[in-house]
């Protein structure tokens, strides 16, 4: 082992990354099983609305559209992928944060692997969603509106500030070369434009209907490990609090929200792993939401519960980002992770 | 061969048809590769607008957020399968049509497989997109609109009526046992609800920016097959002719809009095959999207080039509606799609 691995944890993480990224990317993947579908929604009438004539192409031949009917709303899309040589005791769900959709997860904004291929080629069943209201879930384009408020979406330069990308409130400059990141920083911002093209607009109003969506995948496909991401954190949490005996762990990454102080008691059984990244200290924001993370930690380990909690810099991993799963290490991260499992009987 | 075959082509479509349906689907799919990526788009620059704060969780630690500054939009989701055995000459580009997503090529309402892993299980590297401004590609819910209009969904009675899958126009009925479709139909009527969660919102001025970004994926990924359906079909003949090198083959299945006429002289060397279902005929508005569609091949014959045209009815397969990649029979065609590739030296 080289001399610079001074504990064992830290050894078996570099181990871990170093066989993930070098060797396993060129391996095939081989598959039993792919494919998607949509889960949950509700019917809701539209009553009236004038009948519209519409040509749906320049030329087109036109069409009468009557806005009136039942639509299918709040629905979700779950894509999953079934390893051929299942390692994974069960399936693995991928949610993740606002603003986003299952994309987080399927690659890095300067093109490399993203967490959902590593996992299945670890030997993962994977179920990689787009949360209700984005990306391949569809929303309603319906009058009146079913939703309270706008959709929002933010910039780029929101998205670096705000992630602990850049060094904290200031450090965007339309100039890629004025932008501030702390040295040794692992997002590869110079693809910051690029990580914008994965932004999809949310609502502010829609937490329930979200959580009812993956309740659905969650009774439809678990017993599971569930991991999520940010906003994510409320609904890993609250889906575990809500179906107990069907998540075996729970694995949060830099949850934004937790779950429901007054039913930790349903979390006892479930083992937790949450894993935060650098600069949390030198931003004021981010020290509420990890102190939040450690309280509802602490209430679940009162209540008998297991809860791990990984900071990066910490564990001598340094640099990372809100956006880790994006992050240059992202796969040692992952391998963290995956070693996390294993050693609560979840993986061999 | 059984007697029912009455010519060399019905036979190899039945077989093809029995062989894809039956033995593949249980097989595992061995991939050299998978991912996706975003592509094209620009940036807009948004003024003038308050700053917002805003509570992205119900008890979430409010952040500042500027609407005001760079916007990534107009880019596309492309997710590919690269097969370890490439039987395919070239990849193919599977491009969906109007208010819909990647998701059409991905299952069947009714949960069977679709042709985006049928045509990976034959051996051809799939790329299957979101057309600019749906699903994954996200849509720019910025200040002010970038885009005049408003965006269209429509219902499943909508979609059940003017697709074919139903009777034509007064078909639908809110009581299931009371919408008429013809008796041989091959749509799998009983999920018409469950197809309504794909749907996707689509805007009626963005034509120009969704063949902008399908144009950049064929720079990337091309020289290459494109297979699209409906609204896709002025995106796929305009794009070959405005990249007629990078195309090998146009799949045209039932466009609802064709290319400019004035162009025809660039798909000269490009073979295309068009697929039309069933219950045309009898659908004053499908008749004439049929003539078009006739026209504009006649036209691209007078040029020099090849078009060949399948009407199912004519080769003794009958029921088809517009969504014929979700028919019960739907892989019977990608066989015939498949088959018709393989006579044009592009698959083996």
């Amino acid at each position: 082992m080289p001399s610079i691995c001074r504990a064992v944890a830290l050894c078996t993480v570099a181990f871990l990354a170093l066989g993930s990224a070098a060797v396993r990317a060129a391996d095939p993947i081989s598959l039993q099983d792919m494919g998607s579908f949509h889960i949950g929604g509700r019917t809701v009438e539209v009553t009236g609305q004038p009948i519209k004539e519409i040509k749906f192409a320049p030329n087109g031949v036109p069409a009468k559209v009557d806005p009136n009917g039942s639509y299918v709303v709040e629905q979700m899309y779950v894509q999953y992928f079934i390893p051929q040589n299942k390692r994974g005791a069960v399936p693995l769900l991928l949610w993740h944060g606002g603003g986003l959709t299952g994309v987080t997860y399927e690659t890095t904004p300067d093109g490399r692997e993203g967490w959902l291929t590593d996992f299945l080629r670890r030997g993962w069943a994977v179920y990689n969603s787009d949360a209700m209201e984005r990306g391949r879930s569809g929303w309603p384009a319906i009058s009146p509106p079913i939703w309270t408020g706008e959709p929002v979406m933010v910039t780029p330069a929101n998205a670096f500030e705000r992630f602990r990308i850049g060094a904290g409130e200031g450090s965007w400059n339309a100039d890629p070369s004025q932008r501030k990141s702390p040295p040794n920083h692992q997002f590869p911002v110079e693809s910051i434009m690029q990580f914008g093209k994965q932004f999809a607009p949310r609502w502010l109003s829609t937490d329930e209907p979200v959580l009812r969506a993956y309740l659905e995948e969650v009774d439809k496909v678990c017993p599971c490990v569930i991991l999520f991401h940010s906003q994510g954190g409320q609904f890993g949490f609250k889906a575990a609090q809500a179906r107990p005996d069907k998540v075996k762990a729970l694995i949060a990454v830099e949850p934004a929200e937790v779950g429901d102080f007054d039913k930790v008691a349903a979390l006892a059984n479930i083992p937790v792993l949450m894993v935060y990244g650098d600069f949390i200290a030198e931003n004021a924001r981010w020290t509420k939401i990890r102190e939040r993370g450690g309280a509802f930690a602490a209430k679940i380990r009162e209540a008998g519960g297991s809860v791990d909690i990984i900071d990066l810099p910490k564990a001598g991993i340094t640099g990372n980002s809100h956006m880790m799963m994006m992050d240059r290490n992202n796969l040692q991260i992952s391998g963290l992770i995956n070693d996390w499992l294993a050693k609560r009987g979840l993986y061999q």
